[in-house]
Parts: C-alpha cells; sequence; structure tokens
C-alpha cells in the first residue's frame, strides 16, 4: 500500500519527528524492539496514544513482543519523505546561518548542503564549514543546475519576500524560513515556519506550572 | 477564577503560543474584534476547534461579533505566565548564541536578556548586542544575585549535564536546551528541548504531500 494513499491525520504527523528521533537513537543503541509500556514513558504521551497513532500506518504492536525498532523508524521515514534525501543550501550566512550550517544532525537525517549564499561583500568568500559563501546573484543558477530542493532562509525580514519569489521562480520545492515573515508563496512551494519564540512561551508555561 | 485551577489540557497549551502570536499582531494593527471564521482561516484550524480552545479559558466568541482580540490575547498572556516577564541569561557565546542574543521578539515578549557567559578566553569580554559575555566561572554568582529564571543554553553537548546541573543548583527555574542532549535535572526545574530538525522533517513531509 502506498503511503500517500493512507491518510494520515495532520496530528499523528506533527508527533511522527519526535518518534523518529527516539526510535533513531534506539537502533544506534541496536535495540530491536520496544515494549509499548517503555515507548509511552520515554514519549511521555499514553500507550493508547501510540498504539493509535501507529495503527494509521500499519505499526501494530504484539501483545508480549512489543513494537519492532526498525519496521517504525523505515516506515516514518517513508511517510515523512525523509527517506530519499533532500539537496540543502542556507540563504543567509549570518550567525543563524553558520549556527545551521554547522549542525550535524541535518546530514544523518538525509538533508545534504549543498550551499551557503548571501549578499554582503564581507561575507562572500569566506568559508563555513566548507562551504564558501556565495553571492546571492549566483543563487538561481546554482538551484536550477544542482537540483536543489530546500532553501533555508536565515536572512533579515527585509529582504526575505524578494529573496523567496526569486526560489519559487527557480523551482525549489520547500523553504524552511527563520525570518518572522510571513511568506506568500505559490501554492506548489511548501513552507515550513520556524518560530523559536513559541518554545520560549511553553518553557514559561512550565516554569509557571511548576512541572516540566 | 484563577487560571491555576481550571484545567487547559496539553493539547490545547500547546496551540496557545500560535494564538498568541496571531493575536499580537492583530493587536499591533489596532483590530479589536475578529470573526471566528478569520481566525480559523488565518490558524488554518477549524472554527469548531477554535471554540473549543478558548471555552477552556472562558474565551467565548460571541454570534454576530466574534472574538475579543485584547481580552483573548491578556487571557493566553496570563496562562501562559508570560505577563510577569522573565530574566534570562544565554549560556555559550557561539553562533547559536549570538543569533538568539540578536533576536528582537523575545524581549517584546517579556523575556530579558540579563548576561552571557562563556568559558573561552576567546569570547570572555567580546560584547554581543550589547552585552558583555562573561566568564562561566562567574554564572551562579551571577544567577542569584539577579534573580535569573531561565538558561538558555547555547553550549556543547559535552559540557551540557554539568552546566544544566550548575543552574539547577544555584536557583534557575527554566532550561530552555538547544544542545539535542537529554538533559537530567531536578523536578523543580523545566526543560525546554529545541529540535530544529523536527521542524525539518515535517517540511520533508509537506515537499511530500505537494502542499503547504
Amino acid at each position: 500500500m502506498n503511503n500517500i494513499d493512507r491518510h494520515v491525520p495532520e496530528v499523528v504527523i506533527k508527533r511522527l519527528p519526535r518518534y523518529y528521533r527516539y526510535l533513531d537513537e534506539l537502533l544506534k543503541q541496536d535495540i530491536q524492539r520496544i515494549s509499548s509500556k517503555a515507548l509511552s514513558e520515554k514519549m511521555k504521551v499514553t500507550a493508547s496514544q501510540i498504539r493509535q497513532d501507529f495503527n494509521c500506518f500499519g505499526g501494530f504492536g504484539q501483545q508480549g513482543y512489543g513494537y519492532n525498532v526498525a519496521y517504525l523508524h523505515n516506515e516514518i521515514r517513508t511517510i515523512l519523505g525523509i527517506k530519499e534525501g533532500y539537496k540543502t543550501i542556507i540563504v543567509g550566512a549570518g550567525n543563524l546561518g553558520h549556527a545551521i550550517a554547522s549542525h550535524e544532525g541535518f546530514k544523518r537525517r538525509g538533508f545534504e548542503l549543498c550551499g551557503i549564499f548571501d549578499n554582503s561583500p564581507d561575507k562572500i568568500g569566506t568559508v563555513i564549514n566548507g562551504h564558501t559563501v556565495t553571492d546571492i546573484a549566483d543563487m538561481e543558477r546554482f538551484v536550477r543546475k544542482n537540483g536543489i530542493d530546500i532553501a533555508i532562509l536565515t536572512l533579515p525580514k527585509a529582504n526575505i519576500q524578494e529573496t523567496a519569489d526569486r526560489l519559487c521562480d527557480c523551482g525549489i520545492k520547500g523553504l524552511w524560513n527563520f525570518s518572522y515573515a510571513e511568506l506568500k508563496t505559490k501554492k506548489a512551494v511548501a513552507v515550513e515556519n520556524v518560530h523559536l519564540s513559541d518554545s520560549l512561551m511553553t518553557l514559561a508555561y512550565k516554569i509557571k506550572q511548576g512541572n516540566d
């Protein structure tokens, strides 16, 4: 059965990266199965919730056996579409661009960094983690030539919409947007906005509740 | 009625920062009320979901009027505990620490940056956004003296647990953890882990589905 044909509700999709991260840890430790109780405690969701979630894509646990880690890991990779691998560029070589270029985890998850772009003469030609920062004037050509899938937008808010338009015009498939600006894009281009302040507000709530 | 006495389910809490961000935008535009339909379209959740969520804390919309923006904004601020304001420090003056110190939005949300710490002689004494980077040896004294609530952990994974232990011992209330390490902390200290790769995996899923 093709995964696209399966209906996996959006609330379940939102939990998948977290399941994936944990299953990835288990695989690295060569753990082949996990009880629903252990998984439930680790994930801080009920065993019943996990059962419902995994049932959406055929990840049935077995009584007395638990869940097959490699099977679930592979299914979630397939559903999330990270199995195929994605080519990425970073646009904006400031502190955040630097930090993301140095992130070890993305490559292991199938996201390959292919280039870094900026418009500042101070930054063009500098090297970040093995990548020479290239003039943003060359961005479209690079995206087309190398079949780049995802642009990571870490440039200032002021330049973001124009840059997004240029990327959409040269066939980018997804924008990972750190700019806190709402982007208007063509329907065919996926956008994921990162709002770090949401996470900080959640921490504030946890502090207020006096628990984690 | 005290907000702590109201039971607001965790799934609703997780949506509050997003509602808050949007209501904040409306307030800035001096918009005083919003129809449930407009709010629903903007938030990409059903009007019925919004109604259920807001009912949890008395944010009842009125037929033909919609929602009172200032009331909801204030209620969500209170529930999230961001009304009182929080004092923060950044521990780790690398690229990510730099990027967060330069973030304009946190202060407006009630999170005041009071200091930046690092253990590297190259970084100690440098100035980031008006804050002089201080030797981490002085961290505990600073936290106690200034009543710091939240430590933003942007230091390497290797040093993270020891640093977290030190912060817990000197009375920190919350840790905002960017290190990708699982922290063990005292029960009384709240922890919020930032996993940027979750967001990137969600983008991959959206690309695969061919919509955003």
